[in-house]
């Protein structure tokens, strides 16, 4: 068994290889960048573990790793056109270095790629797998379509967010888990908890994201603090605050989100820290990491080898008590 | 064994089925509207036929079909946002209707769905007709970058526009009746011949497609002639003239390209004539159509067997004389 670090160090050496061939330069130069730009490989890690989890590494796991990261950077390249985001980790988007048309062909290439990782696996396991891998893709598709459609509307039901964030990042969490748990041998039931496990994480995760970006400390956080705020973007937090403020508080925080006015983003947290919002994320955060480690105890495997998930959670979403 | 015709019927029936979730709705929608659009459903009824070359069809096969017909309106999707072409087959296309994003993920999923569909089939060939429909699906991408890049170069070569052809269009007619092939249990050999028929049959296809889009009859054609002549599109007629009509056609033949000047078209097709790009191209269908006969020819099948595709030879290309 390893820890995350250990096997992000060894996915990160596999992965550096040619995923694409070199013709014609004009696309597949594309994904080559787009890869060059890095990123954690958190999901193909989590894969791993999933499979560490119930035994030795298959071999097979490696190339279901492989797919799960150009399938998640296939859905990077794609929203960032539908976003229209200049950046992504520091560095320009696909489109914004090579046109929208190059980025949404290179993202279509990148996803036949996947499966090609995919098919590259041996029958035993190839059906479920490409099932949950075809399921979740599916899903990763629709929470990125309900994310546009949120931005359209006024009012977005907490309900609705969740089952977005599900949708959109969570899903991918669990899969790559549960995948790697198929290819381990893992029972029905073990795979079920280990895949609530993830998704549990993955809503924990981005709770923890929208506070971090509202309260975080800006010299640990690393960015500019109240990003989402000046940005009007639909999170845990904005969410929250309109289905709990009432009165004057109420009124108040729709006009801000209008106004673009001097201190918006100090003027806003005050309102959420009057209603409580705050710490309502705080428990949120941890109603879901509760849920995540109660699902981890049920898997029936000994302790000692849910060691490095347990240091995964730890590693991806602090408690704050 | 059945006509083209009749495993049309049939191909169609078995398609109307729902292949989308309903939910979000702004998502799928826009899937199932492109499919309610139709066209001839060539590409799956020559996998059908593929298969039928060999033995009785194999149930796989028309799953096999499904995906090919999903894989082809994913490509069709994506590619009229990437021409921002306002219509596809007289109705508005998807990214006119819904946007480009939606179009854009519409396309995503649909291509997902498309390997939900290959996941169906036994383990037996699975593996192989996943290779073959990856590889062909990256030349298709592949081909469309080489048809945007052509349009912003000036000169393009015969060998490299057949290039082009052969990828965006004719390798997905080739491995519709390879995979056919792969499903009735045909060996390697025959395999590769039936494959090089659909290839050379597709160059032979586009050939007539520019030829008539010049010197068709239009009662018959059912379009504008010299449609691509007033759009500057790159075809086999232009890039002939333009390597075969020397010193004073050849400048006017240039000029008369960067105008829009009265009785354009007409000017155009007189110059075709004078440099004999008409009959040029009407041997060069000839030759791509002789080379396809041949490799059906080759396969290793009772004469009546290959009857059907000889049919839809006459049904896709007419030979002039």
């Amino acid at each position: 068994m390893h820890s995350f670090e250990e096997l992000a160090i060894a996915f990160k050496n596999k992965f550096e290889v040619k995923h694409f061939p070199s013709e014609p330069q004009s696309l597949y130069e594309s994904c080559d960048y787009f890869l060059s730009i890095g990123g954690k490989r958190i999901r193909p890690v989590m894969c791993l573990m999933g499979n560490e989890l119930f035994d030795e590494i298959n071999p097979d796991t490696w190339h279901v790793a492989a797919a799960i990261e150009l399938f998640h950077n296939f859905t990077l390249m794609h929203d960032d056109i539908m976003d229209a985001a200049p950046l992504r980790r520091g560095m320009q988007t696909v489109h914004t270095k090579y046109g929208n048309n190059t980025a949404l062909l290179g993202g279509d290439v990148m996803l036949v790629v996947a499966y090609d990782y995919l098919n590259k696996i041996s029958n035993t396991y190839l059906h479920k797998v490409i099932t949950l891998f075809n399921r979740t893709a599916r899903e990763v598709c629709e929470g990125q379509q309900m994310d546009m459609d949120f931005e359209k509307q006024q009012a977005v039901g907490l309900d609705a967010y969740i089952k977005m964030i599900e949708l959109k990042t969570s899903v991918l969490l669990a899969a790559s888990l549960q995948l790697g748990a198929i290819l381990g041998g893992a029972s029905e039931g073990n795979r079920q908890h280990i895949y609530e496990f993830g998704k549990n994480l993955g809503i924990a995760f981005q709770v923890q994201d929208d506070y971090l970006d509202a309260f975080g400390d800006p010299s640990r956080f690393g960015k500019q603090v109240g990003g989402d705020i000046i940005a009007n973007k639909k999170t845990f937090l904005v969410i929250h605050a309109l289905e709990s403020c009432t009165g004057g508080q109420l009124d108040e925080l729709k006009r801000l989100m209008k106004s673009n006015e001097d201190n918006k983003v100090g003027k806003v947290l005050a309102l959420f820290r009057e209603c409580g919002v705050d710490t309502w994320a705080s428990g949120l955060k941890d109603k879901y990491i509760g849920q995540a480690e109660f699902h981890l105890e049920e898997v029936a495997v000994s302790a000692v080898r849910k060691e490095p998930l347990r240091n995964l959670v730890k590693f991806l979403v602090q408690r704050d008590h």
